[in-house]
């Protein structure tokens, strides 16, 4: 006979309703995982229960109330009175992660929060377990669904962002209110939180440099599959010499990267090591039933005794400036020495260029260029002379392109 | 200061170098994530040290010998005195799970094998750990990477068979003697230990039903390749009413396959479940130094106290008839009449045709068609027949077709 465990569950919306179903539905197969009989012992919701008298009649706790306060307040105080905790809050690890790591350190007791990133795709226990030892050099990952799903669409159909947004909206990809997922900053906590494991040092959501998919047009999609190339909002988070970069931003991959096939809402991780080449996990990256089933994995884990690695680490620098290659968009007047022109403010920035395609004429005409990898600041550099050279007729569009550096 | 953790290394060919290498170099951020410093405290080479003392002066025992016996000896001899076992030998684990799954239960300590399947693809530990408590359906792998090798140079070059094998054999993916690897005998047992974790259920080698590539030509890849096919030897362990079914065998994938892109000796494995709709992962599955690295987050993961899932369970029954789509390759002679007394005994026997495409004439003329689901014994049963039509200019050849049922 399976000893109880007591679940004390924060939250049932969408995620806590499915989690607590998943509880009953695989009970069984938890308690001959784990040894311990899963129960939920009570529920907080919005307008019922008491956090106190909760966390005094369970053995752990799930919160899955999202936001800041008072996740922020239960989990610290769970953790102090020795209570594991798993947690899907993004929000909450990426931004008081270290306060939230020295309180489970302290008190001796796991934190576990698989569902945070990436939904069902166990993307948090391979970089934490499977590689917590060997010396990552980066982590390239899709995850954010929402921009995913918008990026597909807007390739396999030629609808503007607009439209497309739309589409995700109608068909529950996006939210009414979709500005967290558009502008980036969804994917940055997921990245601030992968980097910590990563590099084994703090990194917090402020660390994180992003940019969104708002201006990305149809056209420059249409351009860049003529070059080999699909778009994608990516998060990168990479060693830089002794500190790390963590950022993300649209960008263009090559049939070859293993990120491109990623259609639709999917979310996909691809870590380099030395010592693994590279490893790539994808799966579905939201919906109530996966992400409870992530939260169910980290619960058993709990149960069965399983100590996850949480590697206090020196604080690494967060680095600047980079090399990047880029797409270049330019609508110019169509006339004699344009690209002359253009050539040379590049090649006196440094900026070598990879490949160019001519389109259009008279009022259409537009050149499409690919560049080799350079500083940033000496490509926005050329981009700032460019946008002001007086055959210009719209302001230069670029866009990052990551070139395929693997096996 | 970390306690000493003294590892016993039997085996010291490729695959046992690396590791040493490697337990040396990341010494470090083990004694971090675990609280032990690693050290080897013996090796057994095969004209060198004694087993019996390397066990009595070890903590914890890595088999890398390979092969059966003494392997089986050693490992069984190490759990019963109660040591831990990280062992990458597939053979072993596929054959003897069994006997060395009660062993490691009886003696309460872990049998850890990332490596044995897939390299540093970690998918033993997705498919335990991570996927432990769901109800999962279906696993499918690319999980041989000399086959999976010689099908991308065969569709990317249009080489034949012995070619791209000898080009394999050049480049160190395929042995001198490739015979386990090519007639599928390598891909049964890591499917047989991928079945056995995910259904819970005592799976060996000889439930395994499988074919090889060595029959594969060009033109079929070429064909197919018309008709949005890539060939690929993949392995299926599905659930099948009240049984499972565990196969492997050369099949056709649909481009929106999340298989269809696997190339070259990379490995990947896609698990199935209603709770996570599928998850994907993929890496290089060989290389000396990405199997020391699998070998080394097992030790790691004993050394910090996790203990993995071996859930015992119900013996289920691996059932034989199956449906499936195929492929269907036909050599005919130019006459009016073919196409319809082919149609007719498909009809007769309940195979209804997708897609068909009708190439050549004269002493070329040939039909390649693809049909839809339909019992194997049936389609078996057509083919025979078509065989012994006498326009027929050479046998038929059938190739499995795995549809995209995903999302």
């Amino acid at each position: 006979m399976p000893s109880p465990a007591r679940i004390g569950l924060l939250g049932r919306g969408t995620v806590g309703g499915a989690f607590h179903d998943l509880v009953r539905e695989r009970a069984g197969a938890v308690a001959a995982a784990s040894g311990r009989a899963p129960e939920i012992s009570g529920v907080l919701r919005r307008d019922e229960g008491d956090f106190d008298e909760i966390l005094a009649g369970s053995d752990l706790i799930v919160e899955l109330i999202g936001g800041l306060e008072p996740a922020r307040e239960y989990v610290l105080a769970a953790l102090r009175a020795g209570k594991p905790v798993v947690t899907a809050n993004k929000q909450l690890v990426a931004r008081h992660g270290d306060e939230l790591f020295a309180a489970a350190r302290d008190a001796g007791v796991q934190l576990r929060f698989e569902a945070a990133v990436a939904g069902a795709v166990p993307v948090i226990r391979v970089v934490q377990e499977s590689l917590g030892t060997i010396a990552i050099e980066r982590i390239s990952g899709i995850v954010n669904g929402t921009t995913n799903f918008i990026l597909s669409e807007m390739a396999s159909t030629g609808a503007s962002y607009a439209d497309a947004l739309g589409r995700a909206q109608e068909l529950g990809y996006a939210e009414a209110d979709p500005s967290d997922d558009v502008n980036g900053a969804d994917a940055a906590a997921k990245m601030a939180i992968l980097a910590r494991l990563a590099f084994h040092t703090p990194v917090s959501l402020d660390d994180v440099t992003y940019e969104g998919i708002t201006e990305i047009r149809p056209d420059d999609i249409a351009y860049a599959r003529e070059l080999g190339l699909s778009l994608k909002l990516l998060g990168i988070a990479e060693r830089r010499g002794d500190g790390i970069s963590v950022r993300v931003f649209p960008c263009f991959l090559y049939r070859g990267h293993p990120l491109a096939p990623i259609e639709g809402s999917f979310n996909a991780v691809t870590v380099e090591a030395p010592a693994i080449t590279e490893i790539t996990i994808s799966g579905p990256g939201a919906g109530g039933l996966e992400t409870a089933s992530a939260v169910l994995s980290d619960v058993v884990s709990i149960l069965a005794g399983e100590a996850p690695v949480h590697l206090p680490g020196r604080r690494l620098e967060v680095s600047g400036d980079l090399d990047s290659s880029f797409y270049l968009h330019l609508e110019v007047a169509d006339r004699p020495g344009v690209l002359a022109a253009i050539a040379e403010v590049l090649g006196r920035n440094g900026i070598s260029v990879k490949s160019v395609v001519q389109r259009g004429s008279g009022s259409d005409a537009r050149l499409v260029m690919v560049t080799h990898r350079a500083p940033e600041s000496d490509f926005y550099a050329a981009h700032r002379e460019i946008s002001q050279l007086d055959f210009m007729r719209a302001a230069p569009r670029a866009i990052r392109v990551v070139e395929e550096e693997f096996v």
